[in-house]
């Protein structure tokens, strides 16, 4: 096989098994073990495919799911910074880009440059295809905690102030999503699984 | 939250998180534990992002990861039936078709038909779509299980020409790819990796 292009494809493919091993904070509803971010990408996807009709504004669905696909390859590297660990979270974005240049750099060229325009694009939220897909990606574990009777907020010591900022870009996504999501909370507090706001 | 249509969307999303349970022979590429369908699917759809290019006729890409995405749903029911017991696949095609019908029948009707149409275009190979589908799904076991060092073959006895036959359907998606895939059997059997065909 002579073919340098299709090779570096094939790296690529193959570097990216690692997010398999890449444990994030949430249980798998069976609550058996932790979430690891290769499944977790998957599922948000779907998501984004079952719910895209109640995006704000008209969206790529292409893009969205393409976005989705890739948004957390730089964990490979950077690790799962939890959403929070305020002191993670201060060297995520620099370890996080280093993540991108080396993992999309596996990629010929241009597949590089597309590749880590779309990691960028859902970082910086501000196309309606990015906006979208963080609606989505914070649409899901807020789902997942809760059908986990809220089992990480409960370790974490995290209180509803917190899962209600978390959750508010979803806002920018999907208003129907927004709205839904603060009843999602709301029922959490009432039922025990999350605390309430602190000091409130 | 008074949404019947957002309700059955969400338990459809909360459903599908079964398929992170469904184990299949292929190990993650560390070795350490095997490879659970959910991990593979998005696996396969980045695979397809990147290798669209190679495709033999001209594709709806958005059309093939979604196809992707939800064509081994069935497995949350149906279990992963391995791809050489003979006497597994007799029944395979109904169980299947069983469990298309539940796990898609959980979403609002419009989307069920959708998504079930997606599960059986795969199935039936015919499309553009859908053979270059089944080609990402046959080149990712095949990359897998070489850079395992064929451990998944010789636990079960396989043999190159039966890895052949598996590997067939890539080239009615992508020539090129079947050329490659060729390859890496060859290289299997010179490694050892896999015993050279039967009777041969």
């Amino acid at each position: 096989m002579n073919n340098e292009r299709l090779e570096q494809q094939i790296r690529f493919i193959s570097e990216i098994d690692k997010l398999k091993t890449i444990n994030r904070r949430s249980y798998i509803l069976g609550g058996e073990r932790l979430e690891n971010t290769a499944e977790h990408s998957w599922h948000i996807l779907v998501l984004a495919m079952v719910l895209a009709e109640y995006t704000n504004e008209s969206i790529d669905l292409l893009r969205v799911i393409e976005m989705l696909a890739v948004h957390d390859l730089v964990e490979i590297d950077a690790g799962d910074t939890f959403c929070y660990d305020e002191q993670g979270n201060l060297s995520k974005a620099e370890r996080e880009m280093q993540a991108a240049e080396r993992i999309f750099g596996l990629l010929p060229d241009d597949q590089h440059i597309e590749l880590f325009t779309l990691w960028r694009e859902f970082e910086e939220r501000s196309t309606a295809e990015s906006k979208f897909a963080n609606a989505m990606d914070r649409t899901m574990p807020l789902l997942h905690n809760y059908y986990a009777q809220g089992r990480p907020w409960r370790e974490h010591d995290i209180h509803s102030n917190q899962v209600h900022v978390r959750a508010a870009p979803i806002r920018d996504g999907s208003q129907t999503l927004w709205e839904y999501a603060r009843t999602v909370i709301e029922d959490a507090v009432a039922k025990g699984y999350l605390s309430g706001a602190e000091g409130v």
